[in-house]
Parts: C-alpha cells; structure tokens; sequence
C-alpha cells in the first residue's frame, strides 16, 4: 500500500470512533476533492487548534480573550451554571432559555484518571462567586460517581458563600422517553420530585 | 460558539458519515491534543492528497509513477485483475492469494451519473492486453446493475483478443453466511454451479 495513503489512513485512525475502515473510506473521498479545498479543509482544523483560546472569566472556548457570552452585557450576571464541559454549554444555548453566565469545568473529578479538583477551574468559580455579584449557582454536572464527587466538593467550598443559593438541574424522565426503559434510579427520583398538576 | 470551533466543525462536516455531532466531537477531541500533533495530522493528510498519485500502468494509488504491484519482478504479468476501486484491489491483497498483476476501473459505468466507458480506463486495459504479454482476465466487478453494465462492455471489447481468457470471481455462499439470510439470486447462483465434493 502507498506510503502516504498508509500514513493518511494512520492519522485519520488516531480521532476517537475512527478505525481503519473509515479512515481508508474518509481518506478515498478526499482524492475526489480538489486539493485546494483539501488543503482548506485541514488548514481551517489545524487554525481551529492553534488559534482558539479559554475565555479567561468561564472557561469556555472563545476566540477572543473573553468569551461572547461574558461580555454579553444583557447576560444575568447574578446567576453561573457550571458545567463540566464546553458542549454541555452548547446543549444549554441550544434551548435559548437560559440567560445567565457559565463555568465550564473543564471535566470532573476522577482520582481513577488522576483528576484532582486543582486540574478543573474550580478556584476561578469561586474567585467568581467572592466577588459578590452571584446570588445562585447551578451545578449541570452529570449524574456518573465523578460527576456527584465533583458536586460535592462544589457544593462543601461554597459552604462559605451561605448567601450564595446552589441548585442542580432537576432530573426526572425525558420528554419522549419511554417509562419501560428508564433505568430504576431516573424513576425513583422521578417519583420522589413528583410535582402536583396544576 | 467560537468562529473557530465553528470553521472546524464545518470542515469535519463535509466528510463523508460525519454529522454536525461528530464533527463537534473530533473537533473537541483534537483540543486534547498537543497542537504540534494536530498539526503534523493534517499536515500528513493534505500532503497525501496534494503528493500521491495513480501508477501509469494499473491506476493504483502509487507514491511514485509505477505501483510497488507492477514494479514488483515476482508478479506474474500474464494475469490482469479488473477492480472498480483501489480498495477493491487492497481486499484481494490482504488475502495473499493472488499473484498477478490488476488494473483499477475507477468506477462503473453508470449513465445515471453521467460515467461512460471513456472515463474509466478501460483503453489503458485493452493497450496492456494489446501488448501480446496477457493471457487471462479476471473481471472481479461488483454485481449491481452498473457493474454488469460495465463487466459486459469489456467483455464485449475483450472479444477482439480471443487469445485472452475471460474470467469472472466466483459467485456463491459466503463463509459464515447464514442460507435463510442470503438473497435468492446469490442462492440460484450458488445453486446452478454446485461442485461435485472431491
């Protein structure tokens, strides 16, 4: 097999669900593009990954030293959902009804993948939250053992914070999602958050 | 979202089976990753499409005018193996079975979209047959309408050299194939050349 068809396949191969199948069938398509709008093609990725930057108050991915939405100044600066990563964020945006500011972890604590609450931007949420303005904060982590530690660990720092109101996103049963196949722990706590019909 | 995450999602996009989530996933994945090493893969994949390049004698995707195939002394160059595609010929490779030379269509003829016998290279074929050296022709083409539009099309073209045996890959019953799940044309097929067990 050609040596650089070899070595195509073999970077293609290194992106996480890609196998070698793909990476061969991704790397075929290619050879019916242009080459400039290939060149285009992994020119604009490798930008992406030089260029893109950390907003420096939330963490999340910005293109400018502060993200769009802190300097947003209709934003509610009295309200941070934190959240572990930058496409939780986006999932939250996509709904257009939130209207607070973010803080995006970065991930969660896993002391098994060597995580520790000094590796997320734990310290620059509560720089955030002493400065006086944050009345709540709501913790969008998810429900796994590392995302409930990471929680905890929130929740005891900002025990320092009492007039601070910490919430978490309610979880229950989705819209559209079939009791059947709900898993016991959704159910109970469902059944638990039940909420009287008005 | 960051123009930048944008561009790159929007480039992953036009991949082949990448979807917006997917290409949102890769493009996350390549931030966890040294940006020398996002660079160096899509360096290596650019380059693959701006230096490789098709043997002048068999269309294989070759580093270098001739393929290591038909460069290779060992072949046996009386045996011509006609593929629709390059990964066509890579299959029949990995088998270690075969031993003589292919010849790369690439494609089929199909006047749906708008590929005639012209631009495939099925005059470089009948050259190299021309050339007195070749003895046989395995047609191993695809069985979909346009392939047997294509496999008649040479046939017919290789009715000139009634010196060439003609062949066809064999039709049948997959190894792990289950009888209920194959469909009736591939049982017929299997069924009318039926071997007497030796």
């Amino acid at each position: 097999m050609s040596k650089l068809l070899q070595e195509a396949v073999s970077e293609f191969s290194k992106l996480p669900g890609i196998g070698r199948r793909t990476a061969l069938r991704l790397s075929m398509h290619l050879l019916k593009m242009d080459t400039a709008a290939v060149e285009q093609m992994m020119g604009s990725i490798a930008r992406f990954r030089r260029e893109i930057r950390h907003c420096e108050l939330c963490n999340n991915l910005s293109d400018t030293p502060r993200c769009p939405i802190c300097e947003n100044p209709e934003r509610d600066r009295t309200t941070i959902c934190v959240v572990e990563q930058v496409g939780d964020l986006m999932s939250i945006e996509n709904t257009r009804q939130y209207r607070g500011l973010y803080h995006v972890l970065g991930g969660v604590i896993s002391p098994m993948q060597g995580v520790g609450p000094s590796d997320l931007k734990i310290d620059l949420l509560l720089e955030k939250v002493a400065s006086g303005a944050v009345r709540e904060v709501i913790l969008a982590i998810s429900t796994s053992v590392e995302g409930e530690t990471t929680l905890f660990y929130i929740m005891n720092r900002l025990k320092a914070y009492p007039q601070v109101k910490v919430t978490t996103i309610a979880r229950g049963i989705g819209f559209g999602d079939e009791l059947e196949y709900v898993d016991e722990l959704t159910i109970t706590h469902a059944l638990l958050n039940r909420r009287e019909i008005e």
